[in-house]
């Protein structure tokens, strides 16, 4: 796995220590401001943005290496990951992108090598709290930024299309309690709630029969009227009950 | 991705075309007189049995190998196939296997070494029809065989991890219409029906209320009466409606 401080060339000769040909790619999503989010790289060299990638150190477990990704971008520990799929397409496009930035960082050469061969990637999806994220930057990584969902930028290699099936897979999977959990502050209010579902799944929800269904799934636990000042208009708080 | 008809010493030879430590696993599943069964090979030298396995070609889309494997253990070609986990621990129980493996065929050595490396399998589960399948042997494969999901022999290396979370994805996956449709023959009656799902979940259901949940949720189309000597107690035919 590529530490951001590395000297391109120092990671370059690491490659030994690497399971050949297989990265992983992380789709990660944050919830802001009543929209859903993932988190892009910007990297020298590579004209479009990238989702967070890296490879596999042969000693690593698979979802170590994703959660040490992760922590490299985002600084957080305890993120919520899982595994949604494994891109394994012989003619992934993935070659141009890798020679421009291997140019841009003064790379090309026999070392470089096995960054060109046909890589299987192995897709995880992390949901995490976004106020909780700092994203790092270096001589790199231009540039690392939360997009909102519908309103993403051109992304390099076969990212756009991980992107969907991850979001695919977070919508199948919608009433499991942890995604909630991790993509909502401890407490929050129905409204919220609600437009977290909406953000994911792409439409509007009516009110009413959201409420009633949130309500049956006993999953939440209703704390205390918020005080906003204007009492009969505040809105209830609810957390997610404990298992 | 090995065929059968291959020696082991061209199958060992050939380790630069298939992608270096990544293997692919499949769990065939098959329903056969009212019973899951998982279908598993008996390899030479191996002591334990096996899910079948192999490897991906440099130019082969792992979907590609998935099927390709498939079809040479089991002669069928239009399988219903998908992934549900990669298995990526660095320390996979494969090595001692595959030593004894290699031992009994005569092929220790440098030419082997490959195949003692840490792989990362895919794991691909299947819907086939117990009808259709013709298991294959040879002097390697010694054996194929289908066994009752209740009654699974000693695995080796982690395949009984893998069964395990194969069945985890099946269940959750248990209402999607291709399931039901790849692992009954075209007409089915619906106690055989409820008899699947039990398999697969492995618990007793009501019959009123299966057969309620079945029809509610509007996939099943209702041919005729079976005839079997005594018309009224033969049950209602239904085959899952086209999309």
């Amino acid at each position: 796995m590529m530490s951001d401080s590395e000297e391109i060339s120092t990671f370059l000769s690491k490659k030994d220590f690497f399971i050949p040909q297989l990265s992983i790619a992380c789709v990660v999503f944050g919830f802001h401001e009543n929209q859903l989010h993932i988190l892009l790289l910007k990297t020298k060299g590579v004209q479009n943005w990238l989702l967070p990638v890296g490879f596999v150190e042969q000693e690593e477990d698979i979802d170590d290496a994703a959660r040490n990704i992760l922590y490299n971008r985002t600084g957080v520990s305890d993120i919520y990951l899982e595994q949604f799929r494994v891109f394994g397409k012989a003619k992934r496009p993935t070659k141009q992108s890798i020679e421009d930035f291997l140019a841009a960082n003064h790379s090309v050469g026999i070392e470089a090598d096995w960054l060109l061969k046909r890589f299987v990637s192995i897709g995880y999806y992390a949901l995490v709290d976004f106020s909780k994220v700092h994203a790092k930057v270096n001589e790199v990584t231009l540039a690392c930024e939360w997009f909102e969902i519908d309103k993403l930028p051109v992304l390099a290699f076969d990212h756009q299309e991980m992107i969907e099936k991850a979001l695919e897979t977070l919508r199948f999977n919608l009433d499991s309690k942890v995604i909630g959990t991790s993509l909502l502050p401890d407490v929050f209010t129905m409204n919220e709630l609600q437009k977290l579902y909406e953000g994911i799944l792409g439409e509007s929800l009516r009110r009413n029969n959201f409420q009633r269904k949130m309500l049956s799934l006993d999953i939440l636990e209703r704390i205390e009227k918020r005080y906003t000042g204007a009492p009969n208009k505040a809105p209830y708080l609810y957390r997610f009950k404990k298992n």
